[in-house]
């Protein structure tokens, strides 16, 4: 942590002065394999490019053009034809879109209006890779605000808004995206956001490290002018590590999906309520009463408990880590393991980023009509293949909902055949999509502007301060007042008034 | 995080394998200052050495002897002398409060068990310095079951309890120590633990960093033997990391206070339970209704808060951390500045580790006869030196209560003069002293075991494996069941069944 | 059960003497104090006829069949075609999701159980008039498995499930009922239900009235083999102490309405899940640091301000009952005027029975994007029709939602219109509707068992022991065990073994 | 306050019928159901007439004066010695504690305001007998500024504070009264209240019905000029009730016990305080992860579960009635039998109003360090005289706190021998007296004033429009801001505006 003393050079963007300073407190992962079981303690919302979308609708889309985009001729009402969306008829709806997450997202409005004087990002060439919907154009059209140009495409076949894509590519931006795309449409997409002439990026920005893969397998040329990538997911933050020990890292990588900030909202206070979400759009039932057992106590398990106990369920929980599960038994829960309670329960709930936590055996004891889903990772933590054999009949009965029906006529009610609750069956707030965008920004800032040397060939967590930074701009959504240090308490803490405010291990 | 791959030598004591790996997740300290700020955060059960102990009454002291120990002859009942306490005929009563004690500290006594055939603190020679409560006799009494020889001091003048002295004094231990302590008594003592004939310590377990400080200063030619130093103040802790920084760190030592277990209890837990205690013991006021605002939110803070919501307070939050006071919002608390609500709350409590959050401005603003307690750290957080004005009057209510009235008759109640409430008016359960004691004993024993070279001049913290192993010896207590890890699990996730669960950036 | 039969001497449920006056508490609307207060403090699931019905959807019309039933021959299986119904032939679609339903109504299925033996209901034959779901199916199968005939038909033009009509008529139930009957064709239903050749109503379960009204109207005569009426909404119970004040009321009648379970259940548990749900499913917001004011606390408002207080919003509350705001004060929500906090909340929520609570004027000065919805009864909470101005503009973003947005451009997000939120937006929970159902068969059973001259032509509670029979036939859902007076112990508190535990002013 | 005066014709408060014959529904022991049920479903805090008072404590007694003050010649200041208590001479510190009681009363203050002009109680004379504290002193001046003339006795051996008693005699006030009276002391202080030359009584006060029954048993016409009586007590209520069924009530008298505030305070509020309060101050135990049984879920039991589950514990409840069963499933509590976890819980609470709850079957089952208290009612609910036999040997270890040893060495902690835990263990706050001290400063003026006839001789609950006072002149404490109705709501719901606002069943 001696970087704290450290002299930096220059920057542009006129933040305070502390931002100049970020990058001291970098935190290497690069000598290391940040194994799959650090993968498995976060969850991040855009991790899961199979997992379907309920709030990824589209709402214009009623007559089905079975054209594909690719064989269409369309352009803007400026005559460009740079982009490659459904129907660039549709603009006008997405734009209304846009501008309604516009207004949850004040974080991002901040940092335009900052951008009025300054252009942080001007000369910035940012090729994306992300979930195509309302709250990331606001982030896109933030970055053009700060002086940057975008080329986008998809991260995942399913999660494009046809409508915000078209009116992005009506306001100019080349989008190349469209709902349903095929697996050769995706890659296809993402080359003519690289493969263009005359134009070549000198910033990623990835949302499963697809874009980067295929820089690096088609164009590694190219990263000889980018400054750096940054990556949002579990899985893309886990090939960067990879590369890296591979030494095969050839650019600056900021992982900004361990964000403490990001974090604490994309599981606790995210599922916090889409867990109550997701069961009640899928089942109707009521949580009074109910006994639930969540399999694990990270942050996402913490959020599930905690809400369901407010509902008045009765919860256990169990765990792997000693630490976690002290934790579950001051907070209020039995720790058990899942054999225990299996028999009695009404729900189970996995949140262990672990796979076969819920095992035939298990679904085999369950008692009728329990309720079995998964807020972890991805799709493996229900051993729902084990379901697939004939003795049992599957029975869909809404949308996401199966029921599992054993011969002697005990049903289980599987919800999204075990992927992912809260992406499937919910939706995941624009607040919080503005906490995870705003942090994207402020990475892409900051590396674009490190002064040479600062970053190396490395990943590293995004700096504290600019994790503060992303708190802050998101305060006053709640009319929240920070205090300020005086300068004798600063003086007495041996901090900056400014921040950071915290060692880098402090725990929040 | 290189040192996961280490490959590690040999240990003593037979604990599983991967104890004997601990020393690789070692967090190095040394080359910065750990500046205050990082002491402000955290807030050590055992660090105040002059704020008076409610818990530390005595039992049996009905006549008060005037009679100083140290000109007192007293010999146990094996004959021998090599102890000064207060009466050494309190023993029995104090082995009762000891063997009480040890029904609520299991995993010490786990420990002895497993000690049984191994010992491995054989030919430890211990020298201690913390306070002499029932606790830490079942601390060291099961160091002596672990092989080591002991000889204690206390850390702090008023903290002893006598009976307790004197029952260790009976079965054995060289214990020098009294409630009611000069100054120079308590120097005396030190110096009679370290000074001996024919026995030289080669373990150190500081609380505080007296110990050390005087050792360091008398004899340093003594840490030529000694293994290792254990520290679990905030204080002390600070004072290692100077010694480091300054370079004058001449054995490995090990920061016990930044123990994830250990903190969380410390502060979170405890802090939740004693904010209640101590409020109602000095003030019998109910809470329901009651505003109230706590500042700072950090793990102290949330404990105060989450306690007094649930009481049904209306609670206000101020905060100089923007992660922190999102945090607040989140959990649903408004977020001000002091000035805001100063003339309407009926509470004001201080858990910042800062000085002057409370300023003589705010305190001539209150209403009549608003509370104001710390919680927080040592006694700078409320200005209480600018209350004793002349136009003051103060009057003592209770025990640990003051009226600090105004001219025009307004009253506010000062508890505790502004020291910690939670150990001025509440006590600290043995369970949390539990988790701090073996604490301290794992970090004895790693110390002492560690292979040469594993631990340099330096200041580590616990490694995460035995912090998990502190964890998992209390789960017993709960009869909670933790859940093992299947092979193709651990191999999936990439990590040892035995653990390490989590990265060391692991936020909990 | 054996007690319902009431061999007990006159009075079989120790009713005081004040149940059977009960009718002196009657509602009027014009001569005392306390009537329509009534009303308004309850809220009815059922009550609201013009409320549109999320969960009713039909699951099977596709293609619009726009023959009207009444113009259609259709026959059962069985040849019969005493109905009116939909489509007969989705009578499988329907019976599915009445064996769905009959799950999670174990009350109802353990009464079938019960009457195995003995049919307390032989003889009675059941007219009825309530929403035609599948919860209503498996009552009114119930009542058949006890031994009434029934004719049936639906209290609201929209919340027939015209699958679950089919279901009923294909097993023989003479059912007039389909979504979206005209207001003639509603009163030519309930007049097919009892204007019978040879067969002749004599128990009456309405809700909300208009039954009752049509037998009075067109067949007094019909009174005279009545044996009683039970009514479950709040509308309906107003109408009944009407016509019991005015000396019109012929035949003893019930109001379940106000028995202590339903009340709990449909008011306090109902709401705490269903205001999450509603404001959920129609905005996606986020709870964790909003602003919101509910007012009224009663058993809805205490729900509601329970559910976001823990999901981490700040809540203010308004009363105008001295009482039920010191609640609010020792539950911890700051009592406010709603002038006080319009111009900060996030989130208006009404629940007060009340009319006008919300005036133009709080929504002139509610800020942007403020969610203003109605909890509580009917649709006059909020002065809805003082939006309808030339300068506002209306946008429907949703179903359920609109945007009213003034000329500065400012919008509020308008709920459901103003109605019922829980309704509109979300579902009532199976198990709701399971205590609601089996209130009212117990109730039926009771009227039509009832020696001569235990119940007079007055309007009656639901006997508190029957209403614990309620609630003890649900309690093996939650694997619940209650404990069982020993004899000494009943004596000791002067009680039947077998209850009323409480006596009837006890407050729950 | 002018409704009190009632010109409002015969009966002032609307009282349904019922409320006349309230006498009916008296307690008996033996011969009808639902009558010490009654008694068992409320805990009056000053029902206690052998409980230990913690909070009674005499601040100033150090030297003990052996003089019975019966044998004592002491004047007040004034010259009267119309009054006997311990020592005159503290009425200096007794009345720093009134003062410091009277910024905790605000309702009485108000009423003192209030009565500056009008003085409703102007020409009654009122003895009473209830605990002498600060709090009561405060009742006792108030009902003086309200133009009372009174005369007071202890309602309990041990209570009285001297110091108050001596600061209310040297005010001029006839106490009689002293901590530490024997027997016959007891009596002949409530004589000397009554037996007085020159001086009859018009209103009663009493708390426990001692002196009531004292006036009945000795001066049997002095009711010929007694307007009424007003008791508190559970006891004294039950007392009245058989008196009326005996028909020998000759005057009103008001059962202020059950009036909806004050049940509140005295048993949801006060207890969801009381019992950490009361556990931590004998224990120091930890609350989280700790396994608890709640027997009975009434007020009491709903705050104490309430309670420890927000402290982290575990909560198991017992109930006999399946309505409260139902409530503590819905609100997240496992029902079970006691058998079914009386092995594995590390506490045991009693809130039932019932006998031998807790039997030697239970506590020979407990597992070693259980931890047994009781919250109920009277000192019934544990069966603590099964433990007084031979093989189990007693221990005190601390005031209130009992181990009982097995023979295998088993301790279980009993915490005050079963007696109430929150009386004997803690304190009940002054907001809660408050309540308490309104209240009967309230049915003394309504009985007072109430114009010939209002009022028979029975027992009547307090008028709920009182009970709104009640809770009204309470909410300033909370700055509390109460919504008027405006003319046109009102008409609307058929209200009054000035209340009552519910009707007489509504269950709060």
């Amino acid at each position: 942590m001696e970087q704290l003393d450290g002299n930096e050079g220059t920057s542009a963007f006129h933040m305070p002065e502390w931002m100049i300073q970020f990058a001291d407190q970098k935190q290497e992962f690069n000598k290391r394999p940040t194994k799959i079981g650090r993968r498995s303690l976060s969850r991040s919302i855009s991790q899961s490019s199979t997992d379907s979308y309920s709030s990824a609708a589209s709402y214009t889309d009623s007559s089905d053009d079975e054209t594909s985009p690719r064989d269409k001729q369309q352009k803007n009402s400026k005559g460009s034809s740079d982009f490659c969306v459904k129907n660039i008829k549709q603009a006008e709806f997405g734009r209304r879109e846009i501008e309604i997450a516009e207004q949850e997202m004040p974080a991002l409005m901040a940092l335009r209006k900052r951008a009025q004087g300054e252009k942080p990002l001007a000369g910035a060439k940012i090729v994306g890779c992300t979930h195509i919907t309302a709250q990331t154009a606001v982030l896109m059209e933030t970055l053009g605000a700060l002086g940057a140009q975008c080329r986008w495409a998809a991260c995942n076949i399913y999660s494009t808004l046809n409508e915000v894509a078209a009116a992005l590519a009506e306001s100019g931006f080349p989008v190349f995206a469209w709902k349903g795309e095929s697996e050769d449409d995706f890659w296809w997409c993402i080359d003519r956001c690289v493969n263009v002439e005359g134009w070549q990026p000198n910033m990623i920005l990835d949302d499963g490290g697809d874009l980067t893969h295929w820089i690096y397998k088609k164009y590694p040329n190219m990263f000889k002018k980018i400054k750096g990538i940054v990556e949002e997911s579990v899985t893309g933050v886990h090939r960067l590590y990879q590369l890296s020990k591979a030494g095969k890292l050839c650019v600056p990588a900021m992982n900004v999906n361990d964000s403490v900030t990001k974090q604490k909202f994309d599981n606790l206070y995210c599922c916090r309520e889409s867990i109550l979400d997701g069961l009640k759009r899928t089942t109707d039932m009521m949580f009074g009463g109910k006994q639930v057992v969540v399999c694990g106590y990270g942050e996402v398990g913490k959020g599930c408990c905690a809400a369901l106990k407010a509902m008045g369920s009765i919860v256990y929980v169990t765990e792997i880590d000693p630490i976690c599960a002290l934790q579950a038994c001051m907070d209020g829960f039995r720790l058990v393991k899942l054999n225990e309670v299996i028999r009695q329960v009404d729900i189970v709930i996995t949140c262990t980023g672990n796979k076969n936590v819920v095992t035939r055996e298990h679904l085999d004891r369950m008692k009728n009509s329990c309720i079995v889903c998964n807020m972890g990772h991805s799709n493996t933590e229900i051993d729902v293949a084990s379901l697939r054999t004939p003795e049992l009949t599957w029975e869909r009965v809404r949308s996401q909902v199966d029921h599992v029906i054993w011969p002697d006529g005990k049903r289980i009610v599987l919800l999204a055949e075990g992927r992912l609750l809260n992406l499937s069956c919910s939706t995941v707030p624009t607040f919080v999509l503005s906490i995870t965008a705003t942090t994207q920004a402020l990475a892409l800032i900051e590396l674009y502007n490190a002064p040479e040397g600062r970053y190396k060939q490395d990943v590293y967590l995004l700096p504290k301060k600019m994790d503060e930074y992303v708190a802050s701009l998101h305060l006053p959504t709640f009319d929240a007042h920070l205090t300020e240090l005086t300068d004798e308490q600063a003086k007495y803490l041996g901090l900056n008034k400014n921040g950071p405010f915290k060692p880098n291990y402090y725990r929040y």
